[in-house]
């Protein structure tokens, strides 16, 4: 049974003040709290600590075991209140709320980082983490202006991978010389109009990879930050590429290589 | 001034039975209405044909060229009319009726040819069809079951590529089968789960791809037409890309060789 009050909470969360305020929230579905799950038994990463679960009866029938190795408080529930809390057009079975992990630092790895520069559109957001995920990218870096990464349709978008990266929201420039101070060498590619053919260059696996806002692109303060420009090349006549799509086919460059 | 009829109609086109009925569908906003209108300005390629305009005082302002050289029914309505028939959050100046072109048939170039096998979500339709228009695709071929193109949300999602690509819908086997009577040796190529490494593979430019559904991936039925499978490479743990992200890196494979 939910109270009130949990289901004032859990909507709140709806909103990034609450979600700061509460230090919480919402992982919806069964496949996504599968992935969360599955991510509280992974040996030696600090998973994503679960507050609490909701579930209905025909959900907790399937996870008797993995309920009873979780050990976190949790509430059986009708489909109809699940309905009531759900921000999916229609309820899943399960709702988790998770504690949003404290501040990282950049983990310093000789690999591909991928940083976000304003970037908006939770859509978009999630479908890079998923194809980050895809890539074996294991950091991503997003400036303060970009969306909220534990918003609800971007962690619905992400597919599970928010649980498998390490997101963190940093002032671009000390980020960067953050992660240059211990790999000094360590190029920063971004992805600008007037950028060098992708195509015709070699691409070094341990590097920095920027992208930027869905309308304008990188930013001039984050654009002196650049050492080399690059530019997937038009074929045809579309104005511009979706900046997942881009970050995309610049990471299928840096790794095929 | 929008009488009630007209309101009801525009507000009818959001299901596909009825843009089916009137022959017509709905494209909203500055933007995409700019594209359109420029390309009822293009040389040599028939262009959409657009039914009606509806627009606000200061989009007439701005527009008054445009609209004696396009000679169309249209009506000039308040801020708040418009606001009553928009399918956006914000509704954008301006909104036409366009005819849904008559079905047409495949191009027959030399050249790649994009098949989507039971696309379903609006956002990737659209997205594909902005992706195949950067990378100068022609032609998009779509099974009965995808998404229709003329769904507001591809529309809006398409940035305007939607006026720069052919767009067919098309039982597969027929559509490749007519496409390989006057190229027989086009290979199709297909994005499925046990393919062959596609960063290994020389590419031909002329050639057909087709990708599938987002959660089934190539339907059993269509894998048959396939002459080569193809697969992009795992480097993480992401358990699948989007199939907007797959076909843009399969497209910037197919282009940059």
């Amino acid at each position: 049974m939910l109270s009130k009050n949990k289901i004032k909470l859990i909507k709140s969360l709806d909103q990034k003040k609450y979600r700061t305020e509460h230090n919480l929230f919402v992982v919806e579905g069964e496949k996504l709290c599968n992935e969360l799950i599955h991510s509280q038994f992974v040996v030696g990463e600090k998973p994503f600590e679960i507050a609490e679960l909701f579930y209905t009866l025909s959900w907790k029938q399937k996870h008797l075991e993995d309920l009873e190795e979780l050990n976190v408080t949790s509430t059986e529930v009708t489909e109809s209140e699940l309905q009531k809390v759900s921000q999916l057009k229609t309820s899943n079975q399960v709702l988790a709320l998770v504690k949003i992990p404290q501040k990282k630092i950049p983990r310093y790895d000789d690999d591909l980082v991928l940083v976000l520069d304003g970037v908006r559109d939770p859509g978009n957001m999630g479908t890079i983490m998923r194809t980050a995920d895809w890539f074996g990218i294991k950091e991503l870096i997003c400036s303060a202006d970009c969306v909220d990464a534990f918003n609800s349709k971007v962690v619905q978008a992400t597919m599970g991978s928010l649980f498998r990266i390490n997101v963190l929201y940093y002032d671009l420039e000390v980020a960067i010389s953050k992660i240059r101070k211990h790999h000094p060498l360590k190029p920063v590619y971004g992805a600008t109009l007037d950028g060098e053919n992708v195509y015709n260059m070699s691409l070094p696996q341990d590097a920095i990879l920027v992208v930027g806002n869905e309308a304008h692109g990188i930013s001039p303060k984050s654009k002196e930050l650049l050492t080399k420009e690059i530019l997937i090349p038009r074929f045809g006549s579309g104005e511009s590429l979706n900046v997942g799509i881009a970050t995309a086919i610049l990471c299928s460059e840096f790794k095929r290589q």
